[in-house]
């Protein structure tokens, strides 16, 4: 009956009539009862809360509810009213009479929360065997871990129970389990997602995170969940993003000298890793070789350093009552947080800004940066030999992301011979989500694999994505001596501003030498025009206002038409500036004007 | 011989030959003789060192610096290369090789680094009575604290011993003494002025302070202080300001709610207060009540709350290691630093998160907040009577500025009957420094008062004041949909336009209404124009990018020229698009025409 669980196939099903919630609902309870080792879940689907939901969503229908119809996993840290919050603690569990406020909004976008997934304890973990309630199985192969600490959210979805599922990200557990389970983690920019209703972890660094199929479904799923929220003292509004990444686009991304990078013996992770790099390199790529030291530092800071103590913070009264309601392990990381002293914390803090002082000059060269997401997987059983050890390791490259405010998206890179997969993670400065995002669609498509476990086909993308995030970049149609190359055009270069095109104008302007001899007038007329040679520049449009600010008469920005009928932001001409110029239209270009 | 230690005035004198660097040093050596029982300094002015670097002066001449010639005093918790840095402590002494950034730039830009002053310990107070090297006494009445912890650098500008001086200001330790000396003290937004090279407080809220006779002093040596500095990981580059406080521009200003302000039973403080805010009713400000709780709140929190454990974090292994070293109620406060848990640092983070978005709504109503810049002033009897509690009187109306990341200025607001000086604090938001200078500076031309205990004048202005960051404003002459009132004048007001005035172009214009008969098209002639009503917006460039980007042909933003000459961005018409517009230059303006 179901193909796929990516929102656009679930749509066009509904919509075609092929398939009703309340069908979807019996499929998906059926699904979950194969799966009763994997320890996904701590609240499993529950029937009938389910159907009603689902006849609560017919009975209103699809319009006005972009998720209308989507099932989702909801972490066992993370709210959902009338069911218990537990974080894998049965002694500290509760019932909230409210959602958390992702939740919410999901909820009220037609989605379904299916259960409550199993984690490790308190979020404290990337590993997902630190539970009461089982040790989460890999989707793949049950003998090994399912990452963590969102284990069951990502497994749900990989096994096809869930089309996305929400987990929770402060080192790496929105990621780690993504690589594992072959899917789409996306880790957004700190405060984004409002974390209301969240049982923190680290509260200054704690993200809530989206696992999915695909990397449009993570952006639809985003635009509902993000928001600032007056509920959430780390919430904050979203700005426009800068540089995105398109399908025309040359951009740059570093990659850590080999030195730094480390598979752990894991010769397939390795051979993966590169073989993404040579793919992204053909998606327009160009590679540069960045030193990780200091994000390597940074990483070493999280868990080495007093962050454990907002752990112990977290639940605090809680601990310190009933330090026996802990599972062994966790109690240990969690009082370990009871030690070191607020002179201690405030010392880190130092070393913090030292360290983002130096990791920030990278972004002057490259748009993003490519890491394994974990340098290798491991089984259940080499996990518990040495679970803190162990842990370090899947830590590597992802424990930096919330201390340097960067956003981040996981996504598969292929399997090993065994079957397991790995993945590879795409990482940029906070607030480009949604450029990242595009990325991760290119590398999907490229790729051109099913996702998850249960999947056949490729991701179904929608038709129009959703536009989560509005860009933050102003186009602008340059004719004289803005042109690359010429005197005026570090006024561009200056403002973060890149060459999209070389073009021409539309076949309606006369082009004029100014009496001054250094810039040209473009005048669109109505008879006797030609196309003029220009370049289209995109940059921020916060650095746009200057730049429109400093420009002399007789000159402006208004629009320019182009050859191919779009019109952009550009140069324009007074008038009264073509006294006394000269007419160059037959040349065509400022260039060639220059050249004559 | 010296009328003034303005800095306009030494060089003007300079200039006319009337005086020498050599000159100025000896009589600042003779002035500073007159006051030994004052506890101004710790190093005290050297003779030799000073006439070599008089001398030194002389040889180079005026040329190229800024600061030629000026004398200032330096806290002795900021290090000048060659001479101890005791911090008030004399067994933690130390003599650096190196001078603190913010000194060598001084020193680079022609200043005389006269000595060391004396301060509360570890700049640990408000009060200037926790010094080994004495009690530092009021410049007005020496029976009157002085005010710290910046004790000695405010009174030796006071009392004429140097045109300005550096202080840092943690919690107040610039503003409160800036107060009681009858000074300006400007506390600059964080990180501006580097800290490397000082001894920390709270090294996450240090502010290196200036004290100084004026507000234009304060600014000229602002803008050699300032700058983004590697060495320092809190080092932030300075931004744009907004909004500025201008002769003819309107303003709004925050007061306390009545129940919010304490005087702590000195009438005659709030007296003075209340002076105050009449005066800047005059100065074209509208006085706006607002709710102090929030910023009382995080006050509470600095003391209160965790951040003393940078006092102790930054001399650790100092006073674990010779607590005894300590002045006793220093050591008491910062021994008290060892007691706080990470854990509790964080709790308090997340509270002053809290507290941070309690208090930025304020800004959407008012441009700037005026409070007392100390309730009151205490004998030194009475502060040594209750040390803690006095002091926690004294930080009142500024423990919480660093911690909300504002600027603020400390100015002169008059005399008890006593004699004894008051004054108050006018602050806004991070980057607002410059706009906060001109407004002290209007604030001290409309008192027309002298500035410390000796000058006999109102401060010498300078001709041309400096512009230390640049501003970051755009102006915008609009003609149509734009103006008051009309349909498109909410995208500038959305955008925090604000209107300048309402005026004409100059009489070159002719007005066309567009076919669309929405919209106007203004065309510049040779001749046959007139003048066209507009009206200047104001609105900042970030913003401006984007409003620019939205404009359709056939209009744009080129430069228009006012009435008075005068030419600003503004909107301008392709010529193509007064094809078949109806020429309305005879109405002169769109309101005359929508009217018709």
């Amino acid at each position: 009956m179901i193909i796929s669980l990516t929102i656009p196939a679930l749509h066009a099903a509904y919509r075609d009539g092929s398939l009703t919630p309340t069908a979807l609902i019996e499929e998906l309870l059926a699904r979950s009862a194969r799966y009763p080792d994997h320890a996904i879940w701590i609240t499993p689907p529950e029937r009938a809360r389910l159907l009603d939901r689902a006849r609560e969503l017919e009975a209103h229908g699809m319009d006005d509810l972009p998720l209308y119809g989507v099932p989702f996993a909801i972490k066992d840290n993370i709210d959902l009213a009338g069911v218990p919050t537990t974080c894998a603690c049965p002694d500290y569990a509760y019932t909230p009479q409210q959602s958390a406020t992702v939740v919410q909004k999901l909820l009220d976008a037609g989605a379904i929360a299916m259960g409550k997934t199993n984690l490790d304890q308190f979020a404290t973990g990337l590993n997902g065997t630190r539970s009461p309630y089982g040790a989460c199985r890999n989707a793949f192969n049950p003998d090994y871990i399912s990452g963590g600490s969102s284990s069951g959210s990502a497994v749900a979805v990989a096994l096809g129970l869930a089309s996305f599922s929400l987990g929770t990200d402060t080192a790496g557990s929105g990621r780690v389990p993504a690589a594992f389970n072959n899917l789409v983690g996306l880790k957004a920019t700190c405060g984004l997602i409002s974390t209301h209703g969240v049982v923190p972890a680290c509260r200054s660094l704690d993200v809530v995170s989206i696992f999915s199929l695909s990397a449009p479904d993570a952006q639809q799923v985003f635009a509902v969940a993000l928001g600032e929220d007056a509920a959430d003292a780390y919430s904050r509004a979203a700005l426009p993003h800068g540089f995105d990444f398109g399908r025309a686009a040359q951009f740059r991304f570093g990659v850590p000298a080999r030195k730094d990078l480390q598979f752990f013996g894991d010769a397939e992770s390795e051979r993966l890793f590169d073989a993404a790099v040579e793919r992204l390199k053909r998606l327009g790529g160009e590679a540069v070789e960045i030193d990780f030291a200091p994000f390597m530092d940074t990483a070493r800071l999280l868990y080495g350093g007093p962050w454990v103590a907002e752990r112990y913070q977290a639940i605090r009264a809680f601990v310190d009552a009933k330090p026996e309601a802990l599972f062994p392990v966790t109690r240990e990381i969690t009082l370990g947080g009871a030690k070191p002293l607020a002179a201690d914390a405030f010392a880190a803090q130092y070393r913090l800004r030292d360290l983002q002082r130096q990791c920030a000059p990278v972004w002057d060269v490259v748009d993003c940066i490519v890491t394994p997401t974990a340098g290798t997987i491991y089984t259940r059983a080499e996990m518990l030999a040495e679970p803190l050890a162990r842990n370090t390791d899947l830590g590597l490259y992802t424990n930096f992301m919330n201390l340097l405010d960067y956003a981040a998206i996981a996504v598969p890179a292929g399997f090993r011979a065994d079957g397991l997969p790995l993945g590879i993670t795409l990482f940029a400065p906070a607030h480009q989500d949604v450029p990242l995002l595009h990325l991760a669609d290119l590398w999907q498509d490229d790729r051109a694999l099913p996702c998850g476990a249960v999947e056949t086909e490729p991701p179904v993308k929608p038709v129009s994505p959703v536009v989560a995030i509005p860009s933050g970049q102003v186009r602008v149609a340059v004719v004289g001596a803005h042109l690359s190359g010429l005197p005026l055009n570090g006024q561009l270069t200056s403002r973060g501003a890149r060459l999209l095109r070389a073009t021409r104008t539309a076949p309606h302007y006369k082009f004029y030498a100014l009496p001054d001899g250094k810039r040209p007038g473009l005048i669109r007329v109505v008879s006797g025009g030609a196309s003029i040679a220009c370049e289209v520049w995109e940059l921020p449009a916060t650095a746009f206002g200057s730049f429109v600010a400093g420009i002399p008469a007789p000159l402006g920005i208004g629009s320019v038409q182009l050859e191919d009928g779009s019109s952009v932001a550009g140069f324009i001409c007074e008038g009264i500036g073509i006294e006394g110029a000269k007419d160059i239209t037959a040349l065509a270009g400022w260039k060639a004007y220059l050249q004559t």
